[in-house]
C-alpha cells in the first residue's frame, strides 16, 4: 500500500491527501510531528535526505518527494492531468508557479506565524520582501479568475488543487487578507464543491 | 514559427534555446534587455504580465512562461520526458526540486553579482542564506550523481537540461565553486556531451 509521509498542518501535504482521496487510493499515513524533529531523524533522512515531507513511498520501495511531482504522478492518465500537449503545458506552467511564486511566499509566512517561528533580522526583513512577493501572487491569481472559472484546460485539474492548498488558509495568523479578491474567493468554493473533496484537517 | 522571448544570460532562458536547438525547431529569438527594463514596457506586460522571460507565444497566440513548463511542453512525446508514469514523476520531481531549492538559491547569487544589483540590507541578509542553501542544493545533487549517471530515468531527460542551466555557471561572479563536487562536474560533461548541445552564449 501506498504510504504517506505527511503533517496535517502542511498544505504541500494536503495537497497529496486531497489527490489520494479523490482517487479513492488506499494509503497508509504516517503524522510526521515536523515541530519536534520527526524530520530530522536519521531513519527519515535515510527515506528523503532532505528530511522534508510530504514524502511519497510506493510499493515497490521508490521514493516520490515534492507535492507538485506527487500531483502530477497520482493525477496521471485521469482527467486532473490532461493528455493533450497545450493544456498539459498550462497545468505544468502553474504548478511551477505555485512552487517559484505563490508557496515561498504564501505559504512561508504562514509558517513563520503559526508555527511561532524566531523572527531572526533575516526573517524579519525576508518577512516584508514575502507579503510584498505574496499580495502580487494574489493579484496573478485574482486577473487570472476574473476571466476564468478553473486555472488551466478550462476545467478543474491539478493546478486547482495545488493553488488551493495554500490559498485556503492564506489569511491564517494574519498573513493574508482574501477580502480584496473575489475571483478568488468564488475560485476556492468551486474547487471546495468539486466530487470528494476534504478539508486540510480531514 | 515560435516565437522566444529571451535573455542570453538567463539560464533560465537557455533551457528554451537548447530545447528547442534539440528538437530542431525553428524559432524566432527576440532578445530582451532585462536590465533595461525591457521586460517591464506595457508591450511586454501585455504578454506575461509578471514581466518575466522566458516566454515562448505559439502560431496559436498562446503564451508559455515558466521555463520548466516550457521544457516539458516541448518534450512531451518525446524521449526527453518518459511517458511511463514512474519515470515521468522522478523527471517532474527534479524539476520541481531545481525551481523550489536549486534556482532561487543558484541563480539569484549569480544573477544579484552578475547584474551588479544593489546590496540592500534584505539582499545582505539573503544572499548568506542563500549561498548556504545553494551549498546545500549542491550536496544533493552530488550525492544523487555520484550513483547515477543522470537525475531520472537512467537517461538523459530535461530534468538534466534543467538542472544544468544554472549549475554549469554557478561559478560565475565568485558564487559557488564546483571544486569539491567531481560527480556533478562528470555530469556537467556528459550533458555537454550530448547530441545536439549548444552552450548558454550561443
Amino acid at each position: 500500500m501506498i504510504i504517506l509521509y505527511d503533517n496535517q498542518t502542511s498544505g504541500n501535504a494536503y495537497k497529496a491527501r486531497l489527490i489520494l482521496h479523490k482517487r479513492d487510493l488506499p494509503y497508509t499515513r504516517i503524522e510526521m510531528d515536523t515541530d519536534n524533529g520527526a524530520t530530522r531523524r536519521p531513519e527519515f533522512l535515510k527515506l528523503n535526505p532532505e528530511g522534508r515531507i510530504p514524502l511519497l513511498v510506493l510499493d515497490d520501495g521508490t521514493k516520490l518527494p515534492e507535492s507538485n511531482a506527487i500531483l502530477a504522478f497520482l493525477a496521471k492518465g485521469t482527467d486532473l492531468l490532461p493528455e493533450n500537449a497545450a493544456d498539459f503545458a498550462q497545468v505544468l506552467r502553474w504548478l511551477f508557479w505555485e512552487q517559484y511564486s505563490h508557496e515561498p511566499n504564501i505559504a512561508t509566512v504562514r509558517y513563520w506565524i503559526t508555527h511561532k517561528i524566531e523572527m531572526t533580522q533575516y526573517r524579519k526583513l525576508a518577512i516584508e520582501e514575502k507579503r510584498t512577493r505574496g499580495v502580487a501572487a494574489l493579484g496573478v491569481m485574482e486577473t487570472h479568475l476574473a476571466a476564468n472559472d478553473f486555472f488551466a484546460a478550462g476545467r478543474f485539474t491539478i493546478a486547482d488543487i495545488a493553488l488551493y492548498a495554500y490559498t485556503h488558509v492564506a489569511e491564517e495568523g494574519g498573513g493574508f487578507d482574501l477580502t480584496p479578491y473575489p475571483a478568488i474567493r468564488a475560485w476556492l468554493a468551486r474547487v471546495a464543491a468539486q466530487p470528494r473533496h476534504i478539508s486540510i484537517t480531514a
